[in-house]
């Protein structure tokens, strides 16, 4: 075999690696792929066809002997500690200059960790996050990468071919450095969870209350997918409604178990968004609903407990048009959300991000993809500084006029006795937003009432302490 | 001087301190203080009158001499580095078998890793949560100890004397190993934000819906104190507002910033709950409630970009006696959230916590105590393994009896553009908890589409993957 002139190294042969791999050689890059199972090595090397183009081996030597200088490795594994096994199996067979790429979806703290480990070593090491899912992966995912600048020009024309397009543009851009692109990755993630609790709370919506079947529902997703809600999941959402059931008679999506899983990343976007202190409460309710979904023994038990009022009666084309009105409306609040979450992050870890240049390498390839993220980007284009998209002059008129029909659904859902805990959140947090005056004031006046802990006024500063009830 | 007679010591004399330390004296226990700060020294001599009763000293060797063994000795200094410190100062100093308490905020783990240090060097570690503000600490606090239960014999008599009592019983009770108590404290705490952001909503709803002015406040939550919402919080928010300004003619409520500053220990709840896969919604949007309320700057230029509907025309009996069926509503949703976590953590952490116990304990003393926590205890001793406040029979009837006003009061708020994002998580996690079908299906559909994740069914056993739209 000849030596050293393999462009790219693939660790992880499962079906995002043994994709993504047969990605880069599709589009004329050498790639050499690496696992301990030799089943998978088998099976990218027949897929791959010409091994000049595609090959793949389970010995460690045999990999790197493979990848010219400076090598170029992905990781595609489980986040956690197999990344820093794979790294220190690599790290005897590196040279100086080498990059690692771990395209996995490793919390930010361990790849800054990952990255001043190997700094020191002299290789160059990126969190890269991806998203578009195994079809993405093939076919073109959108790609979140953070490290060295200057690291990244030698992965850059790879990366680029790789990726999804949108308008001819590469979804993919050096997002800043350390962790910068897991960060960025993991709120999309987090954005991901409240629009998938959003897609699937409308559902309820509009079965519950004028019982649309699944053949009307097909059409009145694919309807807006073909609008202003033009999205991955709004458009997934219309097939899944679609999809024949192999074990029954019926659509597969009613015999589903309704229990959602989640691998984390919603999570440490909740949990990171508190400790930076900025809200993104749709996304936590996205992650509650999902922990509530897994309660269904309890759930089961509660429901024959507490009696429910019947839906109120409403038109079927009202509450169509008031369910795409909430849907836009609340897809445009966790959105908002998230990227208030790493406007903030990208000051307090020094990302130094171009919150429109995310925007754009999400319009393709990953999973939040939406017509909206066009708009988006045009915002912080026009204002980078844009503290949140619904400062926006572009958004204050998309969202005014969806507030009326917003504001019924959330009334007419609780009337119904029908959950809309993303949509609520959406819309509490939108008043709360938009309000000069808050009722915190009286927070503040328990605080310092009980615990001494003092307070502010409006009229004077300072900070002020009162013996209350004297 | 005497050495080595005084029952109790005491480290940090700020107001927390030296109240609880006169407490102790109050109570027939000799108690000597430590300050290196000589004013607080010499204001806690002052205060004390008998030196043989209540000492103090900025001298470690003086302190730790005059105590009997073995010692006892609880820091009330603020939780972090400084706590470590504290034990590194006295270490030199102390004997097997003694004790230390640290009665701070501390964050669970750290006890749990101060404990177990300390256990090699033969000294026991108690974290113990105390509750009740400066007046508490003075005449009775909520206090919550874990550690190890022998040693707690020891501090027993003295913690029984000191604490608050509810029908003669102390509000304070050894509730688990380690840092149970800390844990304990924690979720009281995120109990107590959740509470705090209901009475502050339902007060903006009851303002803006029907104009109550202060005078008319103070009537209805002085009213409600006396009945079934019985609580410390109701009790001073009715105080708050009939308080006068001293530096203007109004009340001083409205005059009071509305920016809620926070100190951790409703954000710890928030994030370890999801660690824990449990469901707080209503304490992680009061977390989110004071993240916004910070953002005061941008919500002034907000406001101004959108505009508002003005508030639906209602009786004025008929909303206050709507909004006292929410807030009764929305409180046991948030002692039902924050107990459901503690019943969860139990076994996680392995605190084998009594839930029966732990509402005793809050009846009296600490800020959250209530009428309300009677019942609760009553329904955990009914069923220790309750899984759900909600699941109670007695809380049935209860809950039951609320909803129709609850359901009205979030539609009401939702079309009048008041946020009520407390009592909107309320309502939407009591349907979705009862619910015995969610529309989650759809997103595990989702989840198995894009990602090939997988899902469960509802009518076979067994993990399932679909090839979507083929």
């Amino acid at each position: 075999m000849e030596h050293k002139n393999y462009d790219f190294g693939l660790v992880g042969l499962g079906v995002m690696g043994r994709n993504f791999i047969l990605n880069v050689a599709d589009n004329g890059f050498k790639a050499f792929g690496y696992d301990l199972d030799q089943e998978k090595v088998d099976a990218l090397k027949k897929e791959g066809g010409d091994l000049n183009k595609v090959d793949a081996s389970t010995e460690i030597e045999t990999f790197v002997e493979a990848l010219a200088a400076p090598r170029k490795i992905m990781l595609l594994v489980p986040a956690g500690k197999i990344v820093d096994q794979v790294i220190e199996t690599l790290l005897p067979h590196l040279d100086q200059g080498d990059i690692i790429i771990d395209g996995g979806n490793s919390f930010f703290t361990d790849t800054d960790r990952r990255e001043a480990y190997l700094k020191e070593k002299g290789i160059n090491f990126f969190g890269a996050g991806v998203s578009g899912g195994a079809e993405g992966a093939r076919k073109g995912p959108s790609i979140m990468p953070g490290g060295n600048a200057e690291a990244y020009t030698h992965i850059k024309p790879i990366f680029e071919a790789v990726s999804a397009k949108f308008n001819g543009e590469p979804c993919v851009a050096h997002l800043g450095p350390k962790s910068a692109g897991n960060y960025v990755k993991m709120v999309h993630n987090g954005i991901e969870y409240g629009l998938m609790q959003l897609t699937s709370e409308i559902y309820d919506l509009l079965k519950k209350s004028v019982g649309l079947d699944n053949d009307e529902l097909h059409q009145v997703y694919d309807l807006w997918n073909k609008g202003r809600l033009q999205s991955f999941l709004v458009e997934i959402t219309a097939e899944i409604f679609k999809q024949e059931d192999d074990l029954g008679d019926g659509r597969l999506v009613d015999m589903i178990l309704d229990k959602a899983k989640q691998k984390g990343t919603g999570k440490w976007t909740s949990q990171n968004a508190m400790d930076l202190g900025i809200p993104v409460p749709t996304i936590d309710v996205a992650v509650s609903m999902r922990e509530i979904s897994a309660l269904k023994e309890e759930r089961i038990v509660a429901d024959k407990l507490y009696s429910r009022p019947e839906p109120k009666p409403i038109d079927k084309d009202k509450i169509i048009a008031m369910a795409e009105e909430s849907l836009y409306f609340s897809f445009i609040i966790a959105y908002a959300q998230g990227l208030h979450q790493l406007a903030d992050a990208s000051k307090e870890y020094e990302y130094d991000l171009d919150m429109s240049v995310i925007a754009k390498i999400w319009r393709a390839g990953c999973i939040i993809r939406a017509g909206l993220l066009e708009d988006i980007s045009q915002a912080y284009t026009a204002d980078k500084e844009l503290p949140n998209l619904l400062l926006a002059p572009s958004f204050v008129e998309k969202v005014q006029g969806t507030l009326e029909s917003v504001r019924e659904t959330v009334a007419y859902a609780a009337q119904s006795g029908i959950p809309v805990p993303g949509l609520s959140s959406a819309l509490n947090y939108f008043e709360a937003y938009t309000s000069s005056r808050l009722p915190l004031n009286v927070i503040q006046a328990q605080r310092d009432n009980f615990g001494s802990h003092t307070y502010e006024r409006i009229d004077r500063s300072g900070i002020f302490h009162t013996e209350w009830g004297k």
